[in-house]
């Protein structure tokens, strides 16, 4: 079964939510997706005044699969990867930056936003996004040591005779 | 056979030429290319003191391919098309922009070169070779008229007694 690479809960979650509001109100973006690189949505907000988003778990594939797609490109012009991408269309913008290995900030907004801003705005965000990212990795695995072996092993015992 | 939807030659394929060559002394831009939206290269102009350019065939198909991929991401957002995408490496830049309905605007330049000064440029350009392509497109069909059936039916009657 194919999984979200990251998992984000709890504190940390709340943590990224909050962010992804004070950039919202910060730049005038409409939607605001945190994506992971295999399409999964971690995190999404929308503006308070924005109208009904997209299919946004849609959005969220397309753009992970789009970024994994121009990874080709990037490799045949030397560049490891294209930390950011901008697809401008006629009224609005699509704005996709990497946030870190794992995940993808993804930005849409009307064509009268000023890019810099955004661009400013989103930045400071991927920074300590990456940070409260990195945390939850730095969690350490569930293990199993000697004596839940043993606990287990004479609780089967006890069961099956 | 897939074949380039447009035949660039002859005096407008030099007027084009003359344009992209403009566009590059104009913006400091390192590579630049004018890409048929089924993946052909109809031009390509390099500035002088660029290294040895990347495979551009292969860039040309890639950017093609990607155009076409995030129509479906476009039209999830309310839009015909991404007129204009760009894809921001560690080193470089790649700028697409659509010229017509039948062409993309292929760019690749450093990062140190701004940005706006190349939009602005290429807009200009875009304008002009859009024109140049629309007079390709109405060029008349050859159309063989009812002298020509005549003769040729002549002739092979002729040939074959």
């Amino acid at each position: 079964m194919i999984e979200p690479s990251l998992a984000l809960y709890g504190e940390t979650f709340e943590k990224v939510e909050q962010h992804l509001d004070e950039l919202l109100a910060a730049t005038g973006v409409r939607y605001c997706l945190l994506v992971d690189r295999k399409g999964f949505v971690l995190s999404h907000k929308e503006a308070l005044w924005a109208p009904r988003p997209p299919a946004l778990d849609s959005v969220a594939t397309l753009v992970a699969g789009n970024a994994a797609a121009t990874g080709a490109l990037a490799n045949m012009l030397g560049e490891s990867t294209f930390s950011e991408q901008i697809h401008q269309g006629e009224k609005g913008v699509l704005y996709v930056e990497s946030v870190g290995d794992s995940a993808l900030l993804t930005l849409i907004f009307d064509s009268s936003v000023p890019l810099g801003r955004v661009k400013v705005y989103a930045k400071k965000t991927i920074a300590v996004i990456t940070g409260l990212l990195k945390t939850l990795q730095d969690v350490p695995a569930v293990s199993f040591d000697q004596s839940f072996s043993t606990s287990a092993s004479a609780l089967l015992d006890d069961l099956l005779g």
